[in-house]
């Protein structure tokens, strides 16, 4: 039997179309973008058509991309740079206790290099609020780093609030938004981002590509130097083939963003189902309606997460607690909110995504029912 | 007409065997390896084998290959990784004057946040002088940093003898094989070598990936921090896709490492067939002996190499000097090595590759004839 896959917001097939726009590249047009001669050209005009596609579903210009490895990458070089780059106007940054370790980690680390960061909390909800990061901020403060939607239950954080108050204060604002984009739409004029994170394997690209929107006019030490690739921006010849897949993917999530109603529409089916085969033995993490279309993480009360999913070789989700030698530890995440442990080390993570069927939610139903 | 591709030192096509590996993964095997349920496992299963046929071409152990996003950002992290974990015992790093800008650029970079960078000259032919090398070394030595072969004029360098020094000074010593590894034998023990850049787009695998060697037992800072991939020492969800590529490839070079005799035999006699063309009007660049085998960088003196290729559209290779506004530059690999800029000024890299046939050279001999 097939595996039911609903584990999207760990990482996304590659898209047919994604696919198609690749292998060309897998077979010719194999030359250096930085060499003169015709090869070299045809690899230059494939990563800069991608390039315009990515800025096309963010609303800015081509170069305020660049591509990266992933989004770890894009994140590191946003924290790093931006505290080398402006560590004379202050050594504070502000982020949140439920950022993914690739902008908590890069956080660590630049605390032992002399960064003051301030984590603020969430709601039971994973909202942060923005009073509290308004309270955060000092004349020290150079940067804003709040993730656009969380991984683990998908809420959404209010980013235009937080754009206009960074803005207000002369600070840099990035978000990380590896999980929302081709999710929802974001224009980053609208809701004044300086950087943004993208990570491809999360909208139908490959694993090992990512970009990085750095806002016109702003400069940041890279975090990979050589040679003067991305306009000196990141060293490095350039992913010909997955800047491609990438370029394609975002144009596909902006042709199709319509689809994450569908999305919806059916991960909503799914919880009220869920409701009604568990009653009060089931509860929902994250936000009822400030949340990715596509994410439901839930609660299976009295039970441990990893032990449901264990019944349920033929789903393929995630959980929201790792146990190990039987005690069993709630993810930073689900912490942050304040969730119950005794509850919590039940969740599980359902991401759907645009290849999820009525067939495939209902298959999980009747697995969950029997189990 | 089809273009006679001679720029493999620049990027090499993928191999069809390449290829065919990575394929089945642009279909399906799409899980996070991260991830527990049987997708997941499939493309853990499938970068371990990767790990496995890289450490293998190299003659050491998998837990000692973590993957990369290419040459560059290997090289990156060892120089910054080894001076910030290192920078206890000392703050001098010794390298060469002709190293690829992401090994030269990453030293700069270190010199502004305090490293003391020695630059050691080459000879004519392009080598090191190990002499020199030594007398550089002082007490605050922690890294030696030396190319193995030129990527431009191919020579190669005393590597074991290095390897020994540094040893014997118990000195780290790092080797950017991104131009060697495929073309000439490397046993990392051998050659007593703690880090080894591998640049994927070099040896028929695809642009955007890399591999780093670390000998066991040496930990150095990331450059990439965030979640727990490659055992904490480079975060991002592993580009799966590309690890088997480049796992690929280096079983392919292993087992067919004695083509490059047959590489070396044309490109001798593409020199000689020049020789008896030009005559005193050219002149090699490099080592006569230690030398990539597919590397031919010559001087048509008394022209200026764009010139020459411009007239050679069919033609892809590189020029060894840049020309802006009519003032020729030469690269500083050149320069270093003391070409005459009168001369230098008309050099071109021919580098051939496993695809490369006599009738390809044949028809440059005869382009070149008549232009």
């Amino acid at each position: 039997m097939k595996q039911v896959y609903v584990d999207y917001n760990a990482s996304t097939p590659i898209a047919p179309e994604v696919r198609e726009a690749m292998v060309p590249f897998l077979e010719s047009h194999f030359g250096n973008p930085s060499a003169l001669h015709a090869e070299g050209a045809n690899a230059k005009k494939a990563v800069q058509h991608a390039r315009d596609q990515v800025a096309s579903l963010l609303n800015c210009t081509d170069h305020e991309i660049i591509f990266t490895s992933g989004g770890s990458e894009s994140n590191n070089h946003v924290l790093k740079g931006v505290f080398e780059s402006y560590s004379h106007r202050g050594n504070h940054i502000i982020t949140t206790k439920i950022e993914h370790p690739a902008v908590m980690n890069p956080c660590k680390y630049l605390e032992w290099h002399g960064a003051r960061i301030t984590y603020v909390g969430v709601d039971q909800h994973g909202r942060v609020d923005l009073n509290e990061i308004k309270a955060a901020i000092t004349e020290d403060t150079i940067l804003i780093s709040v993730m656009h939607a969380n991984n683990e239950v998908g809420t959404i954080q209010p980013i235009a609030e937080i754009g206009k108050l960074a803005k207000e204060h002369n600070i840099f604002f990035h978000t990380d938004a590896s999980q929302s984009v081709g999710k929802v739409p974001i224009d980053v004029n609208e809701l004044q981002i300086d950087f943004l994170t993208i990570a491809g394997h999360k909208l139908y690209a490959p694993k090992g590509v990512g970009a990085l929107f750095i806002r016109d006019g702003l400069e940041i030490e890279p975090l990979v130097h050589g040679a003067d690739h991305e306009n000196g921006r990141r060293a490095g010849t350039e992913n010909v083939i997955f800047a491609v897949g990438l370029g394609k993917a975002c144009e596909l999530a902006g042709a199709t963003m319509g689809e994450n109603e569908q999305i919806q529409a059916l991960r909503d089916f799914f919880w009220e189902q869920l409701q009604a085969q568990f009653n009060e033995r089931i509860s929902l993490n994250g936000h009822l309606d400030e949340r990715l279309p596509n994410t439901l993480n839930v609660n299976f009360i009295g039970q441990v997460g990893q032990d449901v999913l264990a019944k349920l070789p033929q789903v393929a989700a995630s959980t929201g607690s790792a146990c190990h030698a039987g005690e069993v530890t709630l993810s930073p995440v689900l912490a942050a909110m304040g969730v119950d442990p005794e509850v919590g080390k039940g969740a599980i993570r359902f991401s759907l995504g645009k290849y999820t069927t009525k067939e495939e939610i209902d298959t999980v139903l009747s697995l969950l029912r029997d189990m």
